[in-house]
């Protein structure tokens, strides 16, 4: 599974302060951390609080890439925050992300297939969140539909259900998670799907368990990338056993360390 | 989700001694353990020590029945030991197991007939262990038919795909569990789905992991009951939550504690 390292984001308090006093070492800490723990790329989101998230976005992705060379993932609402990342990326790019409106999605598409980067699109319009499944694959359609209207490359393509909070939105969760293999087989070739996988266990008291259980479930169903917390051991122990189980890595013995090892 | 508890079993030193030493106290609180951890069943298996099963497990029946009323299942290949359980028991019992050998299904489903017994039926014959889904299916569909022909109620049997270890059989494990699903889909009313957990780890270093791993997975699938160590809280706590997030049980906050004090 592809594994996006969410820590890099300025609503957390350690890295809001980062950004504000330009400290480089504390985010390359931060970067490293993510990848030694088995992050595949990395997200990077100026938070809230940033009054200058064009040149702060600049300012992390040249930070980053000072110290690696994994995917970055730009993380942002705004088209020109990340453009503005896409201008110094050196390596491959994800765009974090796109909505199902076509105005975004004929701003976005474009600004993929001309930086060469992946693209994240949630199956999310302006009418708001999905309440069922149909709803999901409906926008899911949209942005495929579009994307291939743009010869955009499916397999750069990752769509996103929308995780909600167990604690708010039991009732969709079944949905949720049936989503994901009907995202992969409503084209060929598949696209990919994704989740921001945190969000699941907003607000509730066993968020690890949570988090870790629902990845294993969407794993299950043929899920291929996610953004979480690297550092959470158990979840990524998890996830390499429900991959080792889908017979996706080999196995052997001291399977966990061995595919710790190759990050 | 059902949950047999499998610790009351000979191969395991404690319990096997137990048996020999006809130690009442020792298997009854094998018994209180399992069921305090949230074990809806027992399994009750003499052992492959035991010299003489037919008595031994009216023995084991009879020991448990004195602390708990749960149902509980007899857990041997011989049809013998399991009408001598039988006729002991008071409560529910479960017959575990008939192959899909159709000698087996003339003795055990009206075995199971008569004393109003569940039972688990595994998908293997005397050709031996199935080596795909599609095998998998053609021996369920088996059981289920001469279930059906022989009028013994859809509600009351238990599909098992025969879960192999991981290490020897890597390469089967998707189809096992897709086949959890298959099961449920082929007969209206759908029969139950269980599985014999363990198994799936047997002779490997993460054998906890493992287990956890792949259960989340099968529930996913629409596994109903399984076979397992109630004592493994992690075990018992990924079950409860992947329930959770299927909305098979209301969220609250303390909803690890809420599910195991209904036990």
């Amino acid at each position: 599974m592809f594994i996006i390292g969410e820590l890099i984001n300025g609503m957390y308090q350690n890295i809001g302060k980062a950004i504000k006093d330009k400290d480089k070492p504390a985010i390359q800490e931060c970067a490293l951390k993510q990848i030694k723990a088995g992050a595949d790329a990395l997200d990077i989101n100026c938070g809230p609080a940033s009054k200058d998230p064009v040149t702060d976005i600049k300012w992390l992705v040249e930070t980053v890439q000072e110290v690696t060379d994994k995917p970055l993932a730009l993380d942002s609402s705004k088209p020109g925050v990340i453009e503005s990342g896409l201008k110094v990326i050196k390596n491959k790019a994800i765009i974090n992300s796109t909505t199902a409106d076509q105005q975004k999605l004929d701003i976005l598409i474009p600004l993929a297939k001309q930086y060469g980067a992946k693209l994240i699109g949630l199956t999310i319009s302006t009418k708001g969140v999905p309440q069922t499944k149909d709803q999901r694959l409906e926008l899911a359609a949209m942005i495929i539909s579009s994307a291939s209207d743009k010869g955009f490359p499916p397999q750069d393509l990752y769509i996103d259900p929308i995780v909600l909070p167990v604690n708010v939105a039991q009732a969709q969760m079944p949905d949720i998670i049936e989503s994901i293999h009907e995202f992969k087989i409503v084209c060929e070739p598949p696209v990919n799907t994704i989740v921001g996988l945190s969000n699941v266990s907003q607000g509730t008291q066993a968020r690890n368990l949570i988090n870790r259980t629902f990845l294993v479930m969407a794993v299950t169903r043929g899920l291929d990338a996610a953004i979480l917390d690297p550092l959470d051991r158990e979840l990524m122990d998890a996830a390499i056993t429900a991959e080792l189980i889908l017979n996706k890595q080999i196995y052997c013995d001291s399977y966990l360390d061995a595919y710790r090892k190759k990050s």
